[in-house]
């Protein structure tokens, strides 16, 4: 049996200001902060230890990894920054918060990209100084790779390689893997271990800075998902990506 | 011409109380964030950025390092933490202050393990918890290369491998490297490029959380060695480390 965690980073400045993220490197609220501290404590506190971990290149993730590793003792553990965990890449919607987005293209547009599976939004242009293209982070990567926007079908797509090639073996190794990622490419895992349809990972929102923990056979067939923390807040968690799944 | 920069991890909470720490896990103190926050601004100052990272698997240089990347707005860089940065593992004196050793072998003693480049102090036993032998930081390392106590001998000829089959190829490959370390490994690493002789390099001290930059040529011979920071601040700690080198 494998056992797999992942988190989803906590709250950003830019989450406060309701404004689309994605590959926009913004930080960590205050309360982002104390979400990740508090996921990490809960880690301790169940014994979890890890042999490795994963996140994006993104300091909102990489931050909230650093205070769970922090938690749990374990900064000295090797960490696998890859861009293929970033977030979906939000093309030209980046920096723009939901009224702007709504002024600019119209309400129903807007649901569209946030809703749709293989929609993607508008591009970003590649001039753009904010374009992958011109990050040094993404300076070994083949720039056919680099999105200019995203579907979550995209994000799932150029997830999976990197989840293929080197996560499933350290995995299967018998390492104890980290992830701590962000709500999309998390999605494009989780819609892949459990085998969901693109409706039913769309009703899918995983909770900020709550550790969710996965035990796989060795299939990587679920046996089991429980989220780690507090009795309360988790069943809130629960009941919340339980109630989007039946709204949408 | 390469570029090399090389940063002493900021006061532990060790440091302060005067005891010998080496391979124990103790946690940067207040003093010791504020330095290395302060070095990590000098370098932002200047507009230095990096291509990857090297540090140790101990929590005060890894700390030191993140606070570092922050400041020059690079979390995302990829960082190796390997065991061979660790500092001199000081074998049995490892969490005994300096009263506490001279009560207990001599202050004549105590002083030849501190001032001598190949005596040893005297051994952790492999059976004390504390040897690394029973830390899961080092499961992958072969167990006949784990100290029980090292001299900086010891500690040059552990490091230098890393120096040859890794590090010094990135340098090479033209990536600006930043390795952030302790005051025994980057003494292995700074006698090694300056060619120094024991006593030479038994003399000096790298000041915490100052950044010295070293630039190199085609054969890595050292062109030019440069403390970055505030004026005042880099011309006391030049003058720290000459003073030490006389008073040796």
């Amino acid at each position: 049996m494998y056992r797999l965690v992942l988190i989803r980073h906590g709250e950003s400045v830019w989450n406060q200001e309701n404004r689309f993220t994605g590959w926009q490197d913004v930080d960590l609220s205050e309360k982002g902060r104390a979400e990740a501290v508090k996921g990490g404590k809960a880690l301790k506190e169940k014994g979890f230890t890890f042999d490795v971990a994963y996140t994006s290149v993104l300091k909102r993730a990489i931050k909230t990894l650093n205070f769970v590793l922090d938690e749990v003792d374990q900064v000295w553990l090797p960490v696998h920054k890859d861009w293929r965990l970033n977030e979906r890449h939000y093309g030209a919607l980046q920096g723009l918060n939901k009224a702007e987005t709504a002024a600019r293209h119209g309400e129903e547009q807007v649901k569209i990209w946030r809703r749709s599976y293989d929609t993607p939004p508008p591009a970003m242009d590649p001039s753009d100084p904010r374009h992958p293209s011109h990050d040094a982070r993404y300076k070994g990567v083949d720039p056919k790779l680099l999105p200019s926007q995203e579907s979550l079908k995209d994000t799932v797509a150029r997830f999976l390689p990197l989840w293929k090639e080197k996560i499933s073996s350290e995995i299967k190794s018998g390492k104890k893997v980290l992830i701590v990622a962000h709500g999309n490419s998390l999605r494009a895992l989780i819609q892949y271990l459990e085998n969901m349809t693109p409706d039913e990972i769309m009703g899918v929102n995983m909770p900020t800075g709550i550790p969710l923990l996965y035990e796989l056979d060795a299939d990587f067939k679920v046996l089991k998902k429980e989220f780690i923390g507090d009795a309360d807040e988790v069943k809130a968690a629960m009941e919340a990506v339980a109630n989007q799944g039946k709204a949408k």
